[in-house]
């Protein structure tokens, strides 16, 4: 089995300079940076960015949500797109030599972004977790068969660790992506080399 | 003096219906429409352009507020950044073939706005708004004194009334915007062309 991908994904509560920091010491085990910060404005995404790049954090492992206007002018090689976001396909046809995903949560929505051309989708929440507070966790079976269902990578989320991730990729991912599971905890940069080791074997 | 500008401003309360069914009635009176809804999503604002074209409103017409990715993908030709908005120059420099606007509030960020590559200004408040309800209006005075420091139309904002609209005009404005004077007015055409007749004479 090839190495599955280490995505993060900013938690949104961390201050830019605070997130820059850890993703400076991090980015060498982690193979993609989603910036997904909902409250922020244009501007202070675009900011975040530009601290990053000056961290020297590589501009093609950066990922930025919902706002492709901001991707494009910062030159960042992903986006990301939520159920809010403008339509894959029409983002597909207008901006051209991104890596696009898209969050999905059934078989429906993956195929869909499949046929729409997404690059990759990102599948959760398979375990429980504190960001989902309440709400079920779709499971290892679901993973499966989405992963099943599609041939794009499928990057799963929610509530995967060091210890459960091996199941995870064993159901057909082709990664994982974590928020506070490494960007909260006490030492990130040792949680990630975890993760990635265990990702590794 | 040749005629005035009218543009109107989406209050961001109006149901995309609602603000679809008054614009369809009044554009031929209008030379610009600004979307201003910062509330909502990027798919949300998609969707509302695609109701007023759908209404036969002209694209050319059609101004985003800071989704400059909305606006491209929607083929409307302007957009309108605010201080939370990507940087103007870099704007300009990476989209190109948009008429882009800035809000300004001082001669200083007129003059940065004009430096930067901006097509035009909005200044205000003028007047006493309730939209700016306990905020003290800028002027007339301000208003002259900004456009005695650009070369770049300014388009005046602020409890601009279709009485006041020649005083406006007379201190140097390229043309006026209003929000809820026409888009809240019982009779939204009605009060468009008063706004439009007193622009033109």
């Amino acid at each position: 089995m090839e190495n599955g991908e280490l995505h993060i994904i900013s938690t949104g509560k961390q201050s830019p300079e605070t997130l820059a920091e850890i993703i400076e010491e991090i980015h060498p085990y982690i193979d993609a940076i989603h910036i997904r910060e909902k409250t922020k404005t244009a501007k202070e995404i675009y900011e975040m960015v530009m601290l990053l790049i000056e961290k020297q954090v590589p501009i093609s492992k950066i990922i930025i949500n919902d706002r492709l206007d901001v991707a494009y002018i910062s030159k960042v090689h992903g986006i990301h797109l939520a159920y809010h976001s403008l339509p894959l396909d029409m983002v597909k046809e207008n901006f051209t030599g991104f890596r696009v995903g898209c969050s999905v949560h059934t078989i429906g929505e993956a195929l869909h972004a499949q046929t729409q051309g997404a690059d990759y989708v990102t599948f959760g929440h398979v375990f429980a977790t504190n960001s989902k507070a309440g709400l079920a966790p779709r499971g290892l079976d679901q993973l499966r068969s989405i992963t099943n269902s599609v041939s794009i990578p499928v990057i799963a989320i929610g509530g995967i660790n060091p210890i459960n991730v091996r199941s995870v990729m064993e159901s057909g991912a082709k990664g994982i992506a974590v928020m506070s599971g490494i960007l909260e905890a006490d030492n990130p940069l040792g949680v990630a080399k975890e993760y990635a080791l265990n990702l590794s074997i």
